[in-house]
């Protein structure tokens, strides 16, 4: 099983997904794509899981694209289009099942995350990163636009800094990620596991209902006018408070004791 | 007077709303939000106040909802479903009076603002915390996730700072607040009242008219698409140019002397 | 033609416009609106040209409209409404006409850059600012809120940034200015001109129609929501993949060798 293009291993209600093909910098081929979605497929089913690490196998957390499998697209009649069509799609699909996700995702970085490997850093709804590690659009540089990386980054950093990403295909490393937004906190690499351990554990200590509810309507709310979105979050309030676990949550805190959510 | 539980304090122009129920970290309860409603809808009228500065009395800025009062609510037959509509209703709309209220309000943070609290501040069109204090959204932490503070919060920071701090329900101090865009700036404890009426004082200083045409327009824009953004804001610019007030404050400028706007 | 409003120099693919009416501090005058739309819409022809600099002669980068003209223009029997009606239009269609320029943009600001001279770095893609420059949106202090450059500030910096800088009229220096998104990088006044040009050359040095193709992909897609941004996103990315030049770059890449794009 350890040579599974993507590993799954569960422990304390934390599932760890590990992009598993070192050889390729994990690249994002048809097989990876496929057993990711497997892997997000399963884990929105799956009730017992509370938080989701996402990280690489070898020296890099992940390089993008698998630019040799792309070339040999071309081969098809149509020079490839109906098949780059259906990658991006497949590919624009599983990053966009991050956000859906029950559970919150981390990004466990190190070594590098380009282009669509960047994209799924920006994806994940946290990220913790070694020192060290490089970040980019750099797809630029061979002729191809990280256009769809795009949609994650912009919606993650300042216009300006995008942009320069975008057009230079410059890589910027893991204090300045953080200082733009793209993740969450920068530590050593021999402290990469254990705080984005630590990290995982704090948040599965929570009701998992409520922060499952939480993260669907976090994304939810902030495509909405402000309006709409206090109307959907209010709602989702109402929700949250009718739970028995809430009542104890509540009146625990009252009592100054911790709650029984057994 | 000084028991109400919202003091209102008027000088040059400026009213000062001081939350004034410090036994209970100046909760958000059902009489704090009717208090807090009545004061600004009697500011949306009155045409004499320019800026406006909210804070709070004691140890804290403000620590959120009224729990107790929130847990009594479960007594109806509904179990409160009803009660908990109309007061996160109720608490949205008094959190949306503030940027549609023709002046700006500044807020000046001490001790802690957590969950409506911290939300109260992402409200404010500016605020100015005292070195030390702490920012919170962590209902998470007892069951009840903050999603309608998520609303504004997630409107001044970047994605991944407010989800971290939404699923976690760790606080930040003052100086990561200011890092991330959720507070202007931070002052000495000492500094804090008079720095946060120097910033009063500038805004004050401006013609009233146009301090309060821009307000306006900078929510209605900030939601629109960039073209209409523009459509909408150079209609008020000419608004704004024929005024006799603008006039003369470009006349001035010109002839280098103070405007006269008696 | 070196006494003209705006220069135009053309070196290595990356085409230089100097706003050149130092006397005025670069004013956006009628005259310099039109010479800038002129130019922007030679250069949206222009296959050649791969980047643009903008900069400003003497010693300031540009200090917004000119106020002279404008008071001159409530001699009208509408007291000057049409005129002013006229004017924010077509300073608005010149803003957003950079967004739309094929080339990316990049600002090269030194001394001030205020109200809409501020507006013109917010509009620029990218911006290289030098140590000591000041940037504000200052109308206020005059008695005219600037509600334009606010459209385009607002989609680059903080909220609560933005809103300080609007309504207390005061300058942000150069450092916090990249701090806050406003540019990208800060360099000593001597190397300014030389540190501008050296982005402007890597961007220059990338595959033109992957640049144009991904610039318009960005301000596309970053008013979507993100399903829409990624639907459209990922039709651009099969379009990219399919060029000849692009074919080249990845084989050349994979091969570990020059891409031959002559």
């Amino acid at each position: 099983m350890t040579d599974a293009i993507l590993l799954r291993d569960d422990r304390d209600g934390i599932a760890t997904l590990t992009l598993n093909n070192p050889g390729s910098l994990n690249a994002l081929s048809d097989a990876m794509l496929a057993a990711l979605k497997d892997a997000f497929a399963t884990l929105a089913q799956d009730r017992g899981t509370r938080v989701v690490i996402l990280k690489g196998a070898g020296k890099a957390f992940c390089a993008g694209h698998d630019l040799k499998e792309m070339q040999a697209g071309r081969q098809a009649e149509d020079k490839g289009r109906a098949y780059f069509a259906d990658l991006f799609a497949r590919c624009s699909d599983v990053m966009q099942m991050i956000p859906v996700l029950p559970q919150p995702v981390i990004a466990e970085v190190h070594g590098i995350a380009t282009a669509a490997g960047c994209q799924l850093v920006a994806s994940c709804d946290m990220a913790v990163a070694a020192e060290g590690t490089r970040f980019g659009v750099n797809g630029v540089n061979i002729g191809l636009f990280c256009s769809t990386p795009m949609v994650a980054l912009s919606r993650n950093v300042p216009r300006k800094v995008a942009f320069e990403m975008l057009t230079t295909g410059q890589f910027i490393d893991a204090a300045r990620a953080a200082e733009v937004g793209l993740v969450n906190r920068v530590v050593s690499h021999e402290a990469l596991a254990q705080e984005t351990w630590a990290l995982a554990k704090t948040v599965a200590g929570k009701l998992s209902a409520a922060v499952k509810i939480g993260k669907r309507a976090f994304y939810d709310q902030i495509e909405m006018t402000r309006a709409d979105a206090y109307d959907h979050a209010a709602a989702v309030m109402v929700e949250n408070m009718l739970w028995r676990d809430t009542e104890e949550g509540i009146s625990a805190f009252i009592e100054k004791r911790k709650p029984d959510w057994s």
